[in-house]
C-alpha cells in the first residue's frame, strides 16, 4: 500500500489532543501537507491553511486523511458532508480508525461511483502477508523497543531517520503504526494483523536493501506489557533487529491503564529485549536509550539523562528537547 | 462458539496422516463420534461405521466435521456432493481449514436455505475479543509450551484432563486450535486472532473459576520459533499459567522447517518459558516434560527418559507410552 500525496489533513471539531495524528504527520511530513481541513468548534490548529475539501484539492492535495482520534475508533456522522465533498472534489480518503471508511455506505458508493480510493490503514491486507521465514535479510535495521505503549518510539525512530539522512546516510523510516503509515506514506499497522503473520508482515516491511542502509523501524507495544507483548515479540523477530533502542517516559511507574503492572527496570528491559532479539539476529543490541522527560524541568531532565548514561553504559536522549545525535553515534559505531 | 454433537466425520478420500484432525476427535471423544463418512479411495479407517451422511443424521450425528488437512487449506469441489446431502439430510457443518466453508457460495446458500450454520473454527469471531486485563483469576491454570510447533502439546494437555478427572479432580481441556476446539466443542484458534486481542482471547479462554478447578490449556507455537513466538507469548500472559509443562520431541535437532534455528536446550527453554509467564503470574514454573520419544524404541525411549528426569530434576513421560500420571502427581502438589 502506498498512499497518494500531497495530503489535506481533517481535523473536524477536534481540540488538540484528539488532533495527535494529524499533528505527528504535519510535524514530521510539512513538504506533504497542504491544508487543513475544520468544521466550526475545532479548536486544533496545525499552521496549515484551513481550506475546504474542494479548495484543498486545488491546492494541490490528493488525499483527505482523517487525522483525529475518539473514543470507540469511530467515523462521526457530523463528518460526512465533509468526506462527501473530498470524495466530489477529487481526493481519495483515509483513515486509521477502529471503524472503517469502506463500511459507511454513503461513503462506499460515492467512492465506487466516482472512482475513488478509500484507504483504511488500520485494517490488514487479507491475503498478502506470507509467513515468517527466519531468513537473514541484508542492510542493517534499527528497532525502536519500550518499557510501555507510548513511550516515543515513532517518535525516536523519524528522529533518526531525520539525523541519519542530515549525515547523508541511506536510511527509511518503516511504519508499524496508523500515524506512522501516514507519515511514511506506507506501511504495516502490524497491531492489526493475524497473529500467525506479524513475523513475517515484519520482514516484509523492511526487505533486503543495500549493506549499508538502515531501516529505522517502528516498534510497537512492550515486551513487559501484559495484553501486547505477544505484538511486540512478533515484531522483533521479524525485523532482525541489529541495533534496539530503548524508549521510556521519566516518571511513568507502571503499564498505562494497568496499575498492577510496574515498568521495568532498565537492566531488565535492556537484556529482555535483546534476549529476545538474538533468536533471529545474535548480533543485536541496545544501543542505547531514548527518554521523554517532558515531565521534569531542563535542567532535571538534563540531569536525569546524564545520571541514567553513567550508570547503563550508554547514550541517553531526550528526542524531543536534545536531538538523537548520540544514538545516531553510536548506530554509525556499528558499522 | 459450541459446537453440537454427536459428530460424524467426513474423511473425503484421504490416507492416514492427512486424517489426522479426524484421527484426534475420534481417540479422545469417541462417545461423541457416531460415524465416518467417506469417498471412494480412502485409505483412513477411524474404526467407526461407515456411513453416508444421510445414515449418519439417522444414526443421530448433528454435526459433519471436515477431518482432513490438505496443502493450502482447500475445501475440494469433490467433496461438495457429500457436504451438500450433510446440509440438506438436517447436518450442520464445520471445517478449521484456511479456506472458509462460508465463502463456498453452493454451501453458503443451502445452508441459508436449509436454516444450517456452517462453522468455520479457524476464522476469527470478529468484535467478541477483549483486551487482556491483566487481572488475576481465580482457579488453577496449566499451559503446555514447547520446544517447537507439533510436539505433542494437544495431546499432553487433553492426557492430563482425562488423568485429573480419572482421580475425580475437576478439570477441564481448553482448546486453541482446530482439532482441538473439534475435540473439546468449543475454544479459540489463537492464531486466526488479530494480533493485539491474543492475550485477550486466552484470558476470555479460562474464565474465573472454582478455586481447586484446573483448566488444562492446549499451547500453541514455541518461544523459539522464528514465526510464531509472538503467538505462543500472548498465549502465556493471557492465560496466566501456575503450572508449565514443556514439550519435546526427542531426536528433533532444528525447528520444523527453519533449519538454521536450532531446537533450544530444555534448561533454556524451561528458563524463557517461566520468565515470559511470570509478567502475568509470578508463581508460575515448569513442573515437568513430555516427551514425544517415537523415533526411538521403547527401552531407548525409557532410558532417554530417566536421564532426562535426573538431570532436569522434573517429572519426564512420554504421554503416549507411558502416560502423564506423574505429571498429574506434580500438579496436584502444586495445590
Amino acid at each position: 500500500m502506498q498512499l497518494p500525496s500531497p495530503y489535506a489533513l481533517f481535523l473536524g471539531d477536534a481540540d488538540r489532543l484528539s488532533a495527535k495524528t494529524a499533528t505527528g504527520i504535519a510535524y514530521w511530513r510539512p513538504e506533504r501537507c497542504v491544508a487543513q481541513v475544520t468544521l466550526p468548534g475545532c479548536s486544533a490548529d496545525l499552521g496549515l491553511p484551513s481550506l475546504s475539501p474542494r479548495a484543498a484539492h486545488a491546492a494541490g492535495a490528493r488525499l483527505l486523511i482523517v487525522g483525529i482520534a475518539n473514543v470507540g475508533g469511530l467515523i462521526a456522522a457530523h463528518w460526512l458532508p465533509s468526506l462527501l465533498e473530498a470524495l466530489e472534489a477529487g481526493l481519495d480518503l483515509a483513515a486509521g480508525l477502529h471503524h472503517r471508511l469502506a463500511d459507511v455506505p454513503a461513503l462506499a458508493q460515492a467512492a465506487a461511483r466516482l472512482g475513488r480510493r478509500l484507504y483504511d490503514v488500520r485494517q490488514p491486507q487479507p491475503g498478502q502477508t506470507p509467513m515468517a521465514t527466519g531468513r537473514k535479510r541484508q542492510g542493517r535495521r534499527l528497532l525502536t523497543v519500550g518499557t510501555d505503549c507510548v513511550v516515543g518510539k515513532m517518535f525516536t525512530s523519524l528522529a533518526l531517520e531525520r539525523e541519519l539522512q542530515r549525515r547523508g546516510r541511506p536510511a527509511t523510516f518503516r511504519a508499524t503504526g496508523q500515524t506512522g503509515i501516514f507519515i511514511a506514506g506506507s506501511g504495516v499497522s502490524v497491531d492489526a494483523v493475524i497473529s500467525d503473520f506479524v513475523a513475517g508482515a515484519a520482514e516484509a516491511l523492511s526487505p533486503d536493501n543495500a549493506a549499508e542502509h538502515w531501516d529505522l523501524i517502528e516498534g510497537q507495544g512492550s515486551l513487559h506489557h501484559p495484553a501486547y507483548a505477544g505484538v511486540t515479540l512478533g515484531l522483533i523477530h521479524g525485523s532482525q533487529p541489529d541495533a534496539l533502542v530503548l524508549c521510556h517516559v521519566a516518571g511513568r511507574e507502571h503499564i498505562d491503564g494497568y496499575e498492577d503492572y510496574p515498568i521495568p527496570g532498565f537492566p531488565e528491559a535492556i537484556a529482555a529485549n535483546e534476549r529476545a532479539a538474538r533468536l533471529t539476529n545474535p548480533r543485536a543490541r541496545v544501543i542505547g536509550i531514548s527518554v521523554n522527560t517532558s515531565k521534569l524541568s531542563a535542567a532535571e531532565g538534563d540531569l536525569y539523562l546524564r545520571a541514567l548514561q553513567q550508570q547503563a553504559g550508554l547514550p541517553c536522549c531526550d528526542p524531543v528537547r536534545s536531538g538523537v545525535a548520540p544514538l545516531a553515534d553510536a548506530l554509525l559505531e556499528l558499522e
